[in-house]
């Protein structure tokens, strides 16, 4: 983990200094960590007949999560968003790198920073195996590592028309937390809670290797997604929009069209969406079952290209609205 | 390669879906990148009998490059400053991911910055294999990837009394320039240079493996990085400051004194610092030879633990300032 070196010239010199091994003292080792935090480069060995998956995403202030977001909060999601990558690839999650930008090393503030990630990353036995502090406006960066049977990850690109299509969970949460926000009212715990603490799919998506075609997370938005899994496929999707899934808080605040819009175009979701060949639904069920994790049948993979949204009597169905923004 | 969930909604949309596609399109593979852009993950073969070596770091804007540095030498050093915590390991570069978070999706910003990035990569065959884009302040955050054979890796905590404490290439180049820039002299082009377009030193980092016994990139300045690597060996460090290698740029625009300070203190050198012990001096000179990197005898490690600065009669040097923001 490398210092900054322009931290040297400031007051907050001695805070970061303290900050490296304040996070190095926290961070957990595992067996395959053969040298983590305090070097120039981690060291780690990948199981014999593992491929390495590797992802990297940021969150930045005020862009992905609310200025007022705890810490925390901040530090689960950072490397909840990565996770959930791992995840939609089938992936078992081994090792994480973090970058945080920061204005202030204020102490306290990384305590609960990292009192989120390391929860996170404890839960799933990922261990913070590097990266670097920087001084700038707040911004957290990872990188996620994890392993995969050579030729089994879930990607996005096998979905084959016939497939059905499922999704985990519940839609459009998190969307409608900032729904409320956005127009000022009170935001609903629930809702709020899926928001700042997405729970990456992991036992779902480890479950779905041998009998999944195709599988992508849902961050940008069901249709976004599962647009993209199809544009990867080369193949077209119909989704029944009355076998979306939501929650009881989602229904109970917003109206039949919002609540449609928010669970197809919202983003933040973090739910895994994904293909299987109708003979594998009993498989699919049992994996559901196995991890406690619910799933949705929503539609079906096509010909063609895109994906339509359908009602009850087959005619198309198009959002009012082009994102949430627009809600109120 | 994830899109940003935020981009959907302003009108750089557009422009960030090609954002990633340009990426895409203009990165390299290798037959050890499995899947590359373009899924929730890259997934990737680390050759039988390596161990896998990461480092992370960021840069912003305005404080690890004035804010009017060129895009392509921003993409440059951003890749520059991991690939030399790899060459500070003695690995062999593979793979990198991008997460790049900027104002405004401007095209030829990003082809600028592409041409600097990829240059880089392509000239040690490394593969860009995954990231984001985001919305915010201009920061560039970086992961790189490497292969070391198991148990090989130079670490910083190999070094023992007795060993010789050696530097490559010429140090204070970059402070130098900065130096300049703070006072509003003209920067001298050899010594912007330095500051914009490190090379890392991954032939030499290669080469020392198996003798050196110790190693660290200097970043921070060589006696706070000649500290680190005493620290985690826990042994001190006497350094000859008239044996410190300078350029014949940086001798020409100081005087002797800010000199040393910023061969001594100065950050951004991106060269390695390494211990050897005495014996091994034949096979050093012959490593630089082998891949025309100077390299030059600095000092000794010694019992304890500290870096000492030592004049020609033995008393010892102190830098006058902290840091090379001083200079003028």
């Amino acid at each position: 983990m490398a210092r900054d070196r322009s931290e040297r010239r400031a007051d907050e010199v001695t805070g970061e200094f303290d900050l490296i091994d304040r996070i190095r003292a926290r961070a957990r080792g595992r067996p395959d960590v053969i040298l983590g935090i305090g070097d120039d480069a981690a060291l780690l060995q990948v199981p014999a007949g593992k491929q390495l998956a590797v992802t990297m995403d940021a969150l930045n202030a005020g862009v992905h999560f609310p200025a007022e977001t705890g810490a925390a909060d901040i530090g689960w999601k950072a490397l909840a968003v990565n996770l959930s990558d791992l995840a939609a690839m089938g992936a078992q999650p081994a090792w994480c790198t973090l970058s945080l930008s920061l204005p202030l090393a204020e102490e306290a503030w990384i305590d609960a920073f990292l009192d989120g990630f390391l929860e996170l990353a404890q839960r799933h036995e990922v261990a913070l195996v590097g990266g670097d502090t920087t001084r700038g406006p707040l911004s957290v960066c990872v990188t996620a590592h994890g392993f995969v049977d050579a030729g089994k990850a879930l990607r996005r690109d096998g979905a084959e028309p016939g497939d059905d299509l499922w999704v985990s969970g519940t839609l459009g949460d998190a969307a409608g937390a900032l729904a409320q926000r956005r127009v000022g009212r009170a935001i609903d715990p629930a809702l709020r809670s899926r928001l700042d603490r997405p729970f990456p799919r992991l036992p779902l998506g480890l479950s779905l290797v041998g009998f999944a075609s195709a599988a992508i997370d849902v961050s940008d938005g069901l249709l976004a997604d599962a647009g993209h899994l199809c544009a990867r496929s080369g193949v077209g999707a119909e989704i029944d929009v009355a076998a979306l899934p939501s929650s009881a808080a989602l229904r109970a605040a917003f109206d039949a069209d919002a609540l449609r819009t928010l669970q197809a175009t919202g983003g933040d979701d973090y739910e895994l969406c994904f293909s299987a060949p109708p003979q594998a639904r009993a498989a699919v069920e049992a994996a559901s079952d196995r991890t406690g994790t619910p799933v949705t049948r929503i539609g079906r993979i096509v010909e063609g290209d895109g994906v339509r949204v359908l009602l009850a009597d087959g005619s198309e169905w198009r959002p009012a609205n082009a994102g949430y923004e627009h809600f109120g």
